[in-house]
C-alpha cells in the first residue's frame, strides 16, 4: 500500500513537487522516494516540472503528473450509432470518428469496425500503440463488467456472452474494460460537470431507456451490472403496451424514442426514430412536442420512486432525446417534484446533459484512467528496479 | 496519509507484525516506523502481541490491534422502544439494556434516558469514561448525518431541527454520529453477515416500513440522508387508504405492522400493535398469516421496481414483522421473483434478518468505529510527540 502507485496518486493532483516535499508528505525513507520517483520517471507517468525556489545553490528538482504518459482509446457503441476517440490521462480527446452501424449486426463487424478505426487514429495522432493504457467501450445493453461479456442484450443478437473484453485486448495488446452505455455515460457527465455531487441519476432517453446511478462518487453498478435498468419498470397507470422485451406496460415501452416515433407515425406524421422525433420537435410540430412532455411525464411516474430510494442531489437528463428541447426535462421536474418525497426533492436539481453525445466516450476514458491508474494497477504497470 | 492512522489500518487485519515487518510492508523508514509504533502503543490502540521466531538473541516484538483500547456506546431508538449497549472495538457486545421508551416523549426524555442508562453501564462494566471511542444512535425518523439533527420525522414529535449530536457530545465528551434505525440496522446485519456481498438491501418491517442500501460495502445515505425511503412509495395497484404522511397508497399505510393491525381490529380481532400481530402469528391466527403473506406480496411490488433499479444480491428482510415467521417473506419472494428484471434476479437472495433486534445496535457500533478509527481521526487521536 505505500509502494510507488501510492506515491503517484499524491501527484495526480497536478501540483508539482521535489523529493523533499514528497517524503516529508509520506513519512517515507528518503531513499524510498528517490527510488519510486525514478520508477515513475522511468514509466513517463511523472515528469520534470518547474525548478522549486532554493535558498542557494541548484534548485531542486519538481515533479508532477504528466498527463500524455499514456493515452486511452474509448468507444461507445449505440444501436445505429458508433463513436470513438483517442484521450490523454486527463480524458482531453486527441481525436475522434463516428460512423453509422448496426450493433444488431453482431460483434465481429462492430468489434472490427473499433479495432481498424482504433489503429487509424492512433495513427493519425502518431502515438506509439505501445503507449496505449487501456481500452474502453460502453455497449447498449447489459454487461457484466467483471468479465467484460454482454448479459442477454435485447437489442444485440449475436453479442450473448462475447467475450469483448478479449477480443479487443488480443487486437490492442492493452487492458480493456467493458460496461454498458448508460454507465459510461453516467461516468462521463459525473466526471466533466457533476464532480462535486456525490450522488448522480444519468437517465438516458434515447431508442430506449435507462439510467446510471453515481453514489458517493462511484458508479453504482450493482451485482450483476444491472443497477439502473429502469426502461423495463413498469408504470404506475397500468397500460397494455406489449415492449420488445416481451412484458407490457414498461417505461421504455410508452416513452422511449422509438415509442413516440410509433405513436407520431400511427396520426399519419413521418417518423421512424428517435431521430425523426427530434427533428419534428425542433420544428415546432405540435404533436411531437406533446408526446415528448408526455414522455417526460411517465419517466418522471417511475423517476419519482427513484429519487425517494436513492436520494440523488442531481439528476441529469441525456440522450438523444434530451436534445430536443425542454418539453422532456419539463414533463419529468412536474412529476417528480409532484411525487416524489419532499426531503429527497429539497434540493434536487433536474438538468440536460452538458456533454451531449460526448458524455459516452468521455465516460469509457475515464472507467480505464479510474482503474489503470490504481495504486495496485501503478505498481503493476512499473517494472521494479532489482531489490525492491 | 502515510502518518499512524495509516499504519494502524495494516494492523486492524488482526494480524501481529514486528517493527521490520511493519517498515517493509509499507516502505516507511524505520525511525518513522518505530516512532508511529510508539505513539499507537502509547494511545493503547495496539499491544505487543506474542513474540516472533528469531534466528537467535531475544526475539523482536509482535504488535496487534487491540480491541479493548476503547469502547462505544450504541442506541437503537424504536417508536416504543429503546435499546443500548457498550462494545469493545470489534463491535462485541460488553453490556445491554433495553426499555420501554416513546419516542414521541421527545429528544429530553428520552435522551436523558441514554445519558443516564449509558453512564449507568459504562459503570456497571468498569471502564474509564475517557475510553469512551464514541456514542452512535439510530432514530426511527429521517436524519441529517453530517450534522446529527433529524430533518421533518413523523413519528417524532419536538425532534425536528434537534441537535442530537451536540447533546451526547456535551454529556459523554466523545464523538457522537446520528442516523436513521434502518440505516444502522442495514449496517449492522452487514457487518454481522454479508460483509462479502457488497450490495445489498437491508427492509425493515415494523410499525413503519424502511430500507437501507449497502453500495460497495458502504452505506448509501444519499444526499438528504433520506435514500431508502421506501415506505411512502406509491403501490402499483393504487389504493385510497389514508397514510399518516397526508399522501394516499403509500406502502406503509397497507403493509406496516400498523396497517395489519388496524385490519385486524376491523375483524374484531385484538390487535393493538405490530407487537400483537407477531403473536397472534405465531399463534397461528389464519387471518394473521393471510395479511402477513398479502404485506410481503404489497412490499414485493415496491421491492421488485427497487431490485431492476439497485441490483443487490441480498435483500434482508428485518424488522419486528419479519420475526413472525415465513408468510411475509414468501410474499416478498412470490412478487419480487415474478416482477423483477431476469438478470437482476439470477443469483438474488431473499433472507429473513438473523441478527433480530441487535442489528440496530451492532450498527451503531460499526458507524462509530469506521468514523472514529479512520486514518485521519486516528492521527487526530494520537498526541503527536514533539519534532513530528
Amino acid at each position: 500500500m505505500y509502494a510507488a502507485g501510492s506515491l503517484f496518486q499524491l501527484l495526480r493532483d497536478g501540483r508539482p513537487r521535489t523529493r523533499a516535499e514528497l517524503a516529508a508528505e509520506t513519512g517515507l525513507a528518503r531513499s524510498t522516494v528517490t527510488q519510486r520517483v525514478d520508477s515513475l520517471l522511468a514509466s513517463n507517468l511523472i515528469g520534470p516540472a518547474d525548478k522549486a525556489a532554493s535558498t542557494g545553490g541548484r534548485p531542486p528538482t519538481r515533479f508532477a503528473f504528466n498527463p500524455n504518459a499514456r493515452f486511452v482509446l474509448a468507444a461507445d457503441i449505440g444501436a445505429t450509432h458508433a463513436r470513438l476517440a483517442l484521450t490523454d490521462l486527463a480524458c482531453e480527446v486527441l481525436a475522434e470518428a463516428a460512423d453509422e452501424l448496426l450493433v444488431a449486426a453482431g460483434p465481429e463487424p462492430v468489434l472490427s469496425w473499433v479495432n481498424a478505426t482504433g489503429q487509424k487514429l492512433i495513427a493519425k495522432v502518431g502515438r506509439d500503440p505501445a503507449d496505449l493504457l487501456g481500452v474502453g467501450i460502453g455497449l447498449p445493453g447489459p454487461v457484466e463488467h467483471s468479465t467484460g461479456r454482454p448479459v442477454s442484450p435485447p437489442i444485440m443478437p449475436g453479442w450473448d456472452g462475447f467475450d469483448v473484453q478479449g477480443y479487443l485486448e488480443d487486437r490492442f495488446g492493452a487492458v480493456a474494460l467493458v460496461d454498458n452505455d448508460v454507465n459510461i455515460m453516467a461516468l462521463g457527465e459525473h466526471f466533466a460537470h457533476w464532480s462535486n455531487a456525490p450522488h448522480m441519476m444519468f437517465v438516458k432517453v434515447a431508442t430506449g431507456i435507462g439510467s446510471g446511478l453515481i453514489s458517493d462518487g462511484r458508479l453504482h453498478r450493482g451485482a450483476q451490472g444491472a443497477a439502473g435498468d429502469m426502461g423495463h419498470l413498469q408504470l404506475p397507470h397500468g397500460t397494455d403496451v406489449v415492449c420488445r422485451c416481451g412484458n407490457t406496460g414498461c417505461l421504455e415501452a410508452v416513452a422511449s424514442g422509438a415509442a413516440i416515433a410509433a405513436k407520431l407515425a400511427a396520426r399519419g406524421i413521418q417518423a421512424a426514430s428517435s431521430g425523426d422525433v427530434v427533428t419534428l420537435a425542433r420544428g415546432g410540430n405540435i404533436e411531437a412536442l406533446q408526446l415528448l412532455r408526455q414522455a417526460g411525464r411517465d419517466i418522471g411516474e417511475v423517476l419519482a420512486a427513484a429519487v425517494s430510494l436513492f436520494n440523488p442531489s442531481v439528476i441529469v437528463i441525456g440522450g438523444s432525446l434530451s436534445q430536443a428541447g425542454e418539453h422532456l426535462i419539463a414533463g419529468v421536474r412536474e412529476i417528480v417534484y409532484r411525487r416524489s418525497l419532499p426531503l429527497a426533492t429539497q434540493d434536487l436539481r433536474i438538468v440536460q446533459s452538458s456533454t451531449g453525445d460526448r458524455a459516452g466516450i468521455i465516460g469509457a476514458a475515464v472507467m480505464v484512467i479510474d482503474h489503470a491508474l490504481a495504486p495496485a494497477q501503478v505498481d503493476l504497470m512499473i517494472a521494479a528496479p532489482a531489490g525492491t
